[in-house]
């Protein structure tokens, strides 16, 4: 970013590094605007700019890396900078869940057939991983966090240990281990990673531990 | 790593942070050991020591958190500090190919049974979602990225795009981009991070993608 002649971004992520972008040209859009953020960067580049293209946590996991790679087709050069996902950052507020194998889902139907992320919510616990859940829940569609729970609960104990932690690691961060059968009594929004355990996460000193299998 | 007053860890990874921990007390020890790691840090943490305890990437991804915590067992407290991942790190390398669902499933069964993997691997294929494989392959191992490969083919074209990524951003990184039916013409080893695509994974300007959705 300290290097970029032009910043371009979701204004919350814009917002979030203003320290550090004062004196650039800044492109700032709304929601759903990546497809029109990923073509006005590779405008810019076109320019002969050096542009960074901004995302919260890591660009490559549900981020922008993907449509302005798409958009820019080869004309512009384009490099990845891999950053802390959601994920690990949750991870780490709650203890270790994710020392084994997990998978990493979004609810968000906008641009995926619900039917698609039902059966990988069945597939993901009927093998036992871990789940994390992105997206898990927001205005448009309050209900599929409803069915996701459904979903995972043929397959896994209602006493399993689930993690909910809202704006990870962003400053404010709220934490929260409970259960899979007491987890929609919390408040879960756009802004919550959701991570549920497998058969063997377990709730130690407060904190979430799926184990590896060490002798302890 | 700067604030502590010793460091703990697997030999290799306290060689890549020497220039930072040079005149603190160091712990190394080889590979599987990570229980007496623990230990060591626990004993040092309990005589009043500040310590760090290293893994690298997200120490919370197969990494020490889970067998730190455990072992600390609440006489010490535990801060746990998220990293980037080898899966993120190498998507960063191959292009975006995790912008859409993901497993994250390890081919060690050191501490896990292998029938388990397998039907883990099963699941994700059937259900289309990218998949990462850590410790792909290890001398005491040769074979499992074979038997990982066939099941995933059970689901998957051939054609599906594949991405090594061996030593992910840690200098002399090295970074293929194959198929499901050509990836074991490839060195893979316990540094290589693999990720297979989806059903829409495509390649394109040399770049590995899973598209979103968007329509570009």
């Amino acid at each position: 970013m300290e290097e970029a002649d032009a910043i371009v971004g979701y204004k919350t992520y814009v917002e979030l590094v203003k320290d550090i972008i004062k004196d650039k040209e800044v492109v700032a859009s709304g929601m759903r605007k990546e497809k029109a953020r990923a073509e006005e960067a590779v405008k810019l580049a076109l320019q002969g700019k050096c542009v960074a293209v901004i995302s919260s946590g890591d660009p490559g996991v549900y981020g922008m890396a993907g449509i302005t790679l798409e958009v820019a087709d080869g004309k512009v050069p384009v490099e990845m900078v891999p950053g802390v996902t959601a994920a690990t950052a949750a991870a780490a507020s709650l203890g270790a869940p994710l020392v084994h194998d997990f998978a990493v889902i979004s609810l968000s139907d906008l641009l995926t057939p619900w039917n698609k992320i039902m059966s990988r919510l069945e597939a993901s616990a009927m093998a036992d991983m871990v789940i994390v859940l992105y997206n898990p829940r927001s205005k448009g569609r309050p209900d599929h966090i409803k069915t996701a729970r459904e979903i995972i609960l043929w397959h896994r104990d209602p006493q399993t240990p689930v993690g909910l932690v809202r704006s990870a690691r962003r400053g404010k961060e709220e934490v929260t281990i409970t259960t899979l059968k007491e987890m929609l009594n919390y408040e879960i929004d756009m802004l919550t990673t959701v991570i549920i355990g497998n058969s063997e996460t377990m709730v130690k000193n407060g904190k979430m531990i799926t184990p590896r299998g060490y002798d302890v």
